[in-house]
């Protein structure tokens, strides 16, 4: 048991590689391998974050997501396609982690906040000493990149994936104060329709890659229709309080 | 224009020391005053925070809360106490700007999620150069510290203020599918009745002080009912997925 390694999770947050806590580095130059998520033929978001911070005799480990788009027919193959890619992983990571090696999984954002690494942690977390760093999420990186406070005294503040239908999303949005909109993609325009129909388009604000050098704050309307890229949200502030 | 000082909104992050980003702390190395809000006759939890962080030479600037309780009657005092307060605040900063120095205000967690910076902002962030640092808010802290995956995929998570009645938390409790609910306090037993109404009281977790060294995990039940400290929450996770 004690030659075991440990698993970490590490937030490295929203994009500007400073915007990563001490505890993470900390956590970070601890480990053997460095694991992250990257789409195929693309460099990992996380990577290109942290990479600064890795060192030459780090072993880099990506994880290559079989398929980054929900819609597929029939549409149960996505959920047993992942279950699958988790699973290897899994297997993967066990088998370092019984030679002794310490692993860090790089997560952009925070590691327990609509993350990849939640897959992993579920499945083996519990099999091998685990610690998990909180990182700064892409809603508090929009907030302070627009200047704006997302949320007074006693309002709400909703999350809301861009992927539901937009009657959902209109729904949702008649309840509360303040809201973030992730994961926007290919459903921007629906998000813009759901949105204007609940009264809220003059409060909306719209963000590309917050804190990271390509960051780009143009507003709602202005956005392209097809698609956004994967780093951008739409912020409704709650209404400032005193 | 040129010898005026810059204003700086820093998150502190949570609890830990080590849970703040590098971006903050070299923030803060570049400011003449550290300012933060604490309550009268206690120590700012901020500083408490943050002071490993703070050297001999810059001056400390503390804002007394007037009060610290919205229970005052007639309420509207409430509201005009602490415009006051924000008012005074903003007078003795754009002093300290005026004439050159840079100022730190220290945010417990994340600068502009509801918290104190946000009404000194408010006031005289457009006047001053002004910069924001995000942070680890107590929210991330505590899924970590709990060891609970928060949201997953598509699902909504709302982070709703203990202080609702407790009518108006059980219908937000009814919409989405994960929850944080903070500011406690007082609020507790009503937070608890409005959570098993809900019919989600076998999924929430409750914790105190997450990342502090004094924190402590124990169940919804067993926590007291008369009153939480200050930093405590509850955590209605997602239902796992995959």
């Amino acid at each position: 048991m004690s030659n075991r390694g440990k698993l970490y999770g590490i937030g490295v947050g929203p994009g500007d590689p400073e915007l990563i806590t001490l505890k993470a580095l900390k956590a970070l130059a601890k480990t053997n391998i460095v694991a992250f998520h990257q789409a195929e033929g693309k460099k990992s978001n996380a990577l290109t974050i942290a990479e600064c911070w890795i060192k030459r005799h780090q072993q880099l480990l990506p994880f290559v997501y079989p398929t980054t788009t929900e819609i597929l027919s029939p549409h149960e193959n996505y959920e047993f396609i992942l279950a699958d890619f988790y699973e290897k992983i899994s297997k993967e990571l066990r088998y370092y982690l019984d030679n002794g090696k310490t692993i860090a999984i790089l997560a952009e954002g925070d590691p327990l906040f609509y993350s990849s690494f939640m897959y992993i942690y579920n499945r083996i977390g519990n099999e091998y000493e685990t610690e998990v760093i909180p990182g700064i999420t892409s809603v508090s990186a929009s907030a302070s990149a627009l200047g704006v406070p997302l949320c007074y005294r006693n309002q709400t503040f909703t999350v809301l994936s861009g992927v539901l239908d937009q009657l959902t999303l209109e729904k949702r949005l008649a309840v509360g104060e303040a809201f973030a909109i992730i994961k926007l993609g290919r459903n921007l325009d629906k998000v813009r329709t759901a949105i204007y129909n609940a009264g809220l388009i003059k409060r909306a604000l719209y963000i590309e890659r917050a804190t990271m050098a390509s960051e780009r704050i143009i507003s709602l309307c202005a956005a392209a229709t097809e698609s956004s890229p994967y780093f951008s949200l739409v912020l409704i502030p709650g209404i400032s309080w005193n």
